[in-house]
């Protein structure tokens, strides 16, 4: 079957270079979604044939598990916070309806949708407004009408092309998105280890026994999944341990919680039984949302923007980095399109009174990447000390993994779909039902401290604890000053300590205002504090892979860029900022910039580090002219 | 003051070049300790002078947490077990007459003493032999007998010399010595972890909470003493963390389970009340030997043997860990005279009743590491890979610790033996009795895993699970077969295997014969089934250090090598074996063999990878040479 050829590059989609009333987004509605489709529609039929892989099947265990763990922790969450409303089959239901829709028609179906930690927080707090005055009977209606609203307002910005403006995300506002989802995500998990103590039923010795499971199961996880990045055993056996760490470890973890006697006997919460297939209160599943009071339909309707905030943001970043550049991706990208989808889910969603779905933010990823062909290939280096004094060379024998194709497919996706519902017949139920609750305070460990460990935040803060001397002269942060950093790490902190401190609040629903704010600080502040030159190496836009950014019209030339443009052209110089040799290296080249801007972040290392040896090969000549001249 | 300087390798203690009844050692009584004396009585005052450093006070607090929290833990293992004939005053007891004889009277004051998890095995197995034959009345007198057997057999085995053949040991048995006490402290964790479930007065609850605060000490002491090796914070903050790491652990743990609620309410079961300086029974300290049947005092000599045998390896074991090569030493060792005032200590402990002390084994090093002055150096490296192709060159920034000078002196031990007598005060057991006594399942874990950790059939086995082509060809062991490493695995870990068996039965105390007896399999099998150069790559002899060395008469020629020489002689032959490039190159000199055999361990990796490519190097000269000719 001819695969369709595509030059993403000079995609049809663009605003560039248009003038007059076509230029404005709003007034060309459906003009993204229908570019979307257009671009996508050829590859459907390879979307099915492509995944006829071991990799798809390995991809759909992990991504199955990944996906369902945290989802029944966070209806745990939420239906201890809203008196029982929601249950295990809302949970099941909302996840293969949105793994059915996504799978079946989205332009991205490597992004997997499910119930986030952030949903949660919302309907609890949705919740608790409606029991502050009083009206926690008019619950349900009351959210019904927020997902209608917000269904609305999805639809309303996949129309009007606005999610073009996720071009404009960084890591800096992107990253501290997912410090904030970590943080949240470990005080899940620590409460629901103090729930193990509190819910009915529970003794302490359950509440001590659950806690032992939880960090047991986290460090088996972890370690399961570090073992496929070392050199121990062989290339396929380490990569198996690492695609099933979540089911050898929820499997181990369960079948200890089960050994007769003293652990048996604890009496361990586990998962409620419930009757398949109906909701977990007595009620339909269609919500009767006509009931609801006529002031709380309006009431609903800044709490439905503001979901439709979070989602734009948490969706679309979660499709960002399931396709973000490290994975050699050939299949194009689809977000208003995707969006538009968002909002049918969340009407669905809406109407049945299920949580509604949306884009996993730190799961995201690891589907693609567990899709992804790596291959373990041998470097061979050599390595000799040369200062105290010039010592023996060494030779070492290095793993290098290199991703050399992804199964870009939607049967792996569709199969999980199959899973959940599945999940949501008796006999599979009840096997759920065998899961001590306290495990899932240890997924919560793992997913929560798999966002903090990856995010810029964390590695600028230990690079900034390390002892100067033993920096690699490689590392492009060496050209700034740690307090720069610092500053740096200083305005992220802000948003991420914001955003947490908010999120215990009955104002939780406001964090989504916080975390998009973060962009317009970065477009418009950040580039008046710091240099081009220091936000050249610490940020980078979050939107960095082709394929992604025909989707939104191509990539924005970033603001310092343009500033320092425009400094040096006001001053009518071209070159001449000793400091900063690398921006003005590549801003110089005026749209060049961009270009050598992405070169520069494809393999920042090394492209850093020989401009920087450039620089000071430079230096050394320009010191020898002046000590000549002198 | 003048320091006195000594040239340790011609000491005037040999038994090189002697004949007639003079070469044997046992018909020369008191030569060893007379030589260890008049070597070691030189350097007495140096060893207080020396004494005034901040590192000195550093090691004292690490050594003595390190020796009391284990002494503390091993107690509990022992009254649980013997009926509860010891407590804590018993091991404070022990521990401070141990401190205080060897720091001020041995020739060795790096070598801490105090009680170890075999004492204990020791103790409560007699007392399961006592209790099958319905004695147990009789158990401290029977007790007393072993103790004095074993002094007596001490003072014999010091007096005639026999500490000499501590030369004979290797890796080989040492480290399997080493893996089975750091299984055997793993094993005494759990138990420890158990009992918390079974005392009287425990609950699931606090069994279970038990087991959280020992995982938890566990990970915060490894981290924190993990912290010295990493570049972050400064060399000076790190290096107190790592210090002060048990410290800090235990008042942080100690705290947190003083937590008011649910923690603190749990009835954690911690350290009894008693009062201070009286034995835990109803005796008074000395023990009425005298009122033993004359049956049983001779049912004592074997077991007073074996103790003998036990604290023999243990003992001079753990002095030779503690003067390790690596340590830069400058003090000569004393190995007779401190075997023979662990005689006294044995005798002393055997009539008072207290758990008879001997060298720590993992805990040995440890002191020395503390009163060593390391400082972190700057090596700058450049590391290229040429395979598949030339690359970039990296230059990279590391970390290197060269220890420049060990504060050899008496006084951090000694001050550790004032700790030990305020300790045994009341108001010093009140704070003791604070701590949970679930901590010390912690502490075991932490010292029975950093002894797993550190062992040579750990770094084998993990070298046999890496995938080949990942092994840096620096690597000496790169030189053998896969299967031939496992196969020497194989005989360590059939050691190991049957003393941890052996452990678990009222067999216990004949543990130490199977120890021994792989000095013998060792020197005479071994050889016969590993060639030489197999075993100048796998194994060393574990008395490595010239300070050492010259209080047991200089090193011996090892068998294997004194094999090949003979296989080869016998040939007539000089240096023809191709396959054995190194160990050729090594013994075919000689008596120079042991010579660049010492220099081959001084810098293994280094001096190997030399060899090896020169090796290839004449390989590759002679294949061209070959393909010349044809």
């Amino acid at each position: 079957m001819k695969r369709p050829t595509v030059d993403y590059a000079n995609d049809p989609y663009t605003w560039d270079n248009i003038s007059g009333w076509k230029q404005y987004r709003s007034l060309r509605p459906f003009r993204g979604m229908y570019h979307d489709v257009r671009r996508r529609l050829p590859w459907y039929w390879t979307d099915i044939t492509d995944g006829m892989t071991y990799r798809t099947f390995a991809g759909c265990i992990r991504i199955f598990f990944v996906n369902l763990l945290p989802a029944i922790a966070f209806i745990l969450d939420m239906q201890r916070r809203t008196n029982g409303f929601f249950g295990i089959n809302e949970a099941l239901f909302s996840s293969a309806l949105a793994a059915l829709v996504f799978s079946l028609f989205s332009c991205q179906p490597l992004t997997v949708v499910g119930i986030t930690g952030l949903i949660s927080l919302f309907n609890y707090t949705i919740y608790d407004i409606a029991k502050s005055y009083g009206r926690e009977d008019i619950y349900p209606q009351f959210l019904c009408w927020c997902a209608i609203w917000a269904a609305i307002t999805h639809w309303v910005a996949a129309v009007l092309n606005w999610c073009d403006y996720m071009r404009y995300i960084t890591d800096f506002s992107s990253n501290a998105f997912g410090m904030y989802v970590g943080i949240i995500y470990m005080i899940k998990g620590v409460e629901e280890l103090v729930a193990g103590f509190q819910e009915p039923g529970s003794s302490w010795a359950a509440g001590y026994l659950g806690i032992v499971i939880a960090l047991c199961y986290w460090a088996s996880v972890y370690f399961l999944e570090a073992m496929g990045g070392t050199t121990y055993l062989t290339p396929v056996t380490r990569k198996l341990l690492a695609d099933f760490a979540y089911p050898i470890a929820t499997i181990w973890w369960t079948g200890f919680s089960h050994i007769p006697g003293r652990i048996k006997s604890t009496g361990l919460l586990r998962l409620e039984h419930t009757p398949a297939f109906y909701p977990t209160t007595d009620r339909s599943w269609l919500i009767d949302f006509w009931n609801c009071p006529v002031d709380w339909i309006f009431v609903a309707l800044p709490i439905g923007i503001l979901i439709t905030l979070l989602f734009y943001y948490d969706h679309n970043v979660s499709s960002l980095t399931a396709q973000a550049k490290q994975f050699p991706l050939t299949k194009p990208a689809g977000f208003h399109w995707d969006f538009f989808l968002l909002g049918i889910t969340c009407f669905i969603g809406g109407i049945i009174g299920i949580p509604l779905p949306n884009g996993l933010v730190p799961q995201a990823p690891v589907h693609t990447d567990s899709l992804t062909e790596y291959v373990d290939n041998l470097a061979r280096s050599r390595e000799q000390d040369y200062e105290p004094s010039e010592g023996e060379w060494l030779q070492h024998n290095k793993k290098v993994v290199r991703a050399t194709k992804v199964h870009e497919q939607r049967l792996s996706h569709f199969i999980m779909a199959l899973g959940f519902v599945g999940l949501m017949t008796g006999p599979l139920l009840i096997v759920l039902h065998t899961i001590p609750r306290a495990l899932f305070g240890g997924v919560f460990f793992v997913v929560g401290w798999g966002s903090i460990e990856g995010m810029n935040i964390t590695s600028n803060v230990l690079y900034i604890l390390r002892e100067s001397r033993y920096i690699d002269p490689q590392d492009p942060r060496t050209t700034l000053k740690k307090s720069r950093i610092a500053y740096y790490v200083f305005w992220q902190s802000i948003g991420v300590a914001a955003s947490v401190a908010i999120s215990q609040t009955i104002g939780a629903i406001g964090f989504p205002v916080i975390i998009v704010s973060l962009i317009p600080l970065r477009w418009c502040i950040l580039p008046r504090i710091f240099s081009e030159h220091e936000l050249l190496v610490l940020d980078s836009p979050t939107a960095d892979a082709t394929v992604v950014l025909a989707s939104m019209g191509g990539q924005p030339t970033l603001p310092e860029v343009k500033l320092a443009e425009q400094k040096r052209s006001e001053r009518g110089e071209e070159d001449v900022d000793g400091a900063g040799g690398v921006s003005s290296g590549t801003s110089s080249q005026g749209t060049e910039g961009i270009r050598s801007r992405e070169k520069f972040k494809d393999d920042e290392e090394k492209e850093v580090g020989r401009l920087r040896r450039e620089r000071e090969t430079e230096g050394g000549v320009q010191a020898t002219l002046r000590t000549g001249h002198a």
